[in-house]
């Protein structure tokens, strides 16, 4: 039976790539039957890097059947997974969050977690030996993956680790990285054709805090003002977007990649309350600037409070 | 901060000697301050090793207080874990059991399950090729957690990287398996110090079966006859023991290790009727012998039915 592996929803690079590069490794390499699956359409930087790379984007699933066969990569949180994971064989785990605590398996499993910037560096470890005949392509989406998560190394999950594996691919493959990293974040940064919802939903994750639910979406972002001139009809869709999915307020994060700082937008004063106790700042307005604030796993979700 | 290494409750040869191996990594290779500790009294054969190959017994702890680091070797159930497990700082699991999905952590962490027969064998692997320079007694240990957790290769949960790295230890240290593994299995067999409540709590985890909580215990020994014995008394027990750990019933399965056999004490219709359900077989009198069943996790709990 095939081996479907897949990330999270609303896949950005790594959730993209990562699936690409293990089930090629597994077919490949190990000579098991795998095949990368998506549970969404890829983002912009992400579905800008399936072309750069040459890659056919994978098919789009949406839920999974009875017995199935799967790899999940790049999360262990079934919120994030598609209907049916519960009555699917899990083979095996690969990621770098923290450990959620809602999947079961039904026999002892390859679990491997690892507290690095980026999936496709535990995978790069994982390969072993075989790194070294790896195609071009593939060396090349795994450095991707690493500038994505890392922010070409800006970002504070970035590891000593993550940033040798991406200098040694780049060497490999002969990439530039600035101007790899450069042409990724203008890709992911041309966000003109989606809808205002399309945008508060594409990087997105919830979270209890405190009993609120917090649906905590991300723009990562070489030109902000892109995005803040929508500022108004952003904040405008939100109570729709946080009713649609069961949330009771949606914080959107701008983060300007190059200046290492996040612009939080400010709806109402259950927001103003909570960015004023979680980043310890003062809210004059609808927006508040959050200097050094680059990730959800380590600056944004550990502050929050309500 | 000193790092606590510990196992599951009811010490086993893993549970007890993977702490002491991983903890001795930690600090002399590593340079991090580790501790093995224990989560109860070790069983006859853990006991036995810790003489043979010349280790001090860990203490003893009960509970954890907030914030202390933790690595967790050998489970990944919070059933099994100390009290305050909730509120301590886990930095890593290393299992060979599936996930049972009761853990949160914090942040990313290194985990490391897979589906080999023994924790040491994990361990053995994570070591890399720092395994080269261990001495005699961790070489001893993790030789000792193999044969114990694979019947000296007869369990169905043995793999031939178990075995390998088992012969590999064995070679370099110079001990004969047979020799060793028969003077562990006598260890273990010689029970006749516990009373009969104790000895169903030795080896003993609980699990819900379609709504009937399940205290599934075995007995693993190359002298059943000793525990048969007593088969009347055990089973008098059973609904104390049950009682006092919330459990519905206990099911005793007796493992003969040479002979390759379970004996599952039928102390009423219920147990009766699991046995037939389960194991296809059909009950006459108090006892029914499962051919070829050894292994708890992979043809106990998989096939119970209620």
């Amino acid at each position: 039976m095939t081996i479907k592996v897949f990330g999270h929803k609303s896949p950005d690079t790594d959730a993209t790539f990562s699936p690409i590069v293990w089930a090629w490794y597994l077919k490949e390499v190990k000579g098991i039957d795998a095949v990368p699956v998506l549970l969404g359409e890829p983002n912009t930087e992400a579905a800008f890097l399936l072309k750069h790379w040459g890659f056919e984007r994978p098919a789009i699933i949406a839920a999974l059947s009875e017995g199935e066969k799967v790899v999940i990569v790049d999360t262990n949180n079934p919120a994030e997974l598609p209907e049916g994971i519960d009555k699917a064989e899990i083979v095996q785990i690969i990621d770098h969050h923290k450990l959620v605590g809602g999947l079961e398996t039904k026999g002892p499993i390859e679990i491997t977690i690892r507290p690095l910037a980026c999936t496709a560096t535990v995978i790069y470890d994982l390969m072993g030996e075989d790194v070294v005949a790896l195609p071009k392509a593939i060396k090349g989406a795994m450095l991707s993956c690493i500038l994505s998560d890392t922010l070409e190394f800006r970002s504070p999950t970035t590891t000593e680790h993550d940033r040798a594996v991406a200098e040694k691919l780049a060497g490999e493959i002969g990439v530039t990285i600035p101007e790899l990293a450069a042409a990724m974040f203008e890709a992911k940064s041309d966000v003109s054709a989606f809808s205002d919802a399309a945008l508060l939903r594409m990087d997105s994750k919830e979270y209890n805090v405190d009993g609120t639910e917090l649906r905590v979406s991300v723009l990562e972002t070489t030109a902000p003002k892109l995005i803040l001139d929508r500022k108004a009809s952003l904040m405008g869709t939100m109570p729709d977007v946080a009713k649609e999915d069961g949330a009771d307020q949606v914080l959107l994060f701008v983060v300007d990649i190059l200046n290492e700082e996040a612009t939080l937008l400010v709806p109402n004063d259950l927001v103003k309350k909570i960015a004023e106790a979680s980043f310890g700042c003062k809210v004059e307005g609808d927006t508040v600037v959050l200097p050094g604030v680059m990730s959800r796993k380590k600056q944004i979700i550990p502050a929050l409070k309500v």
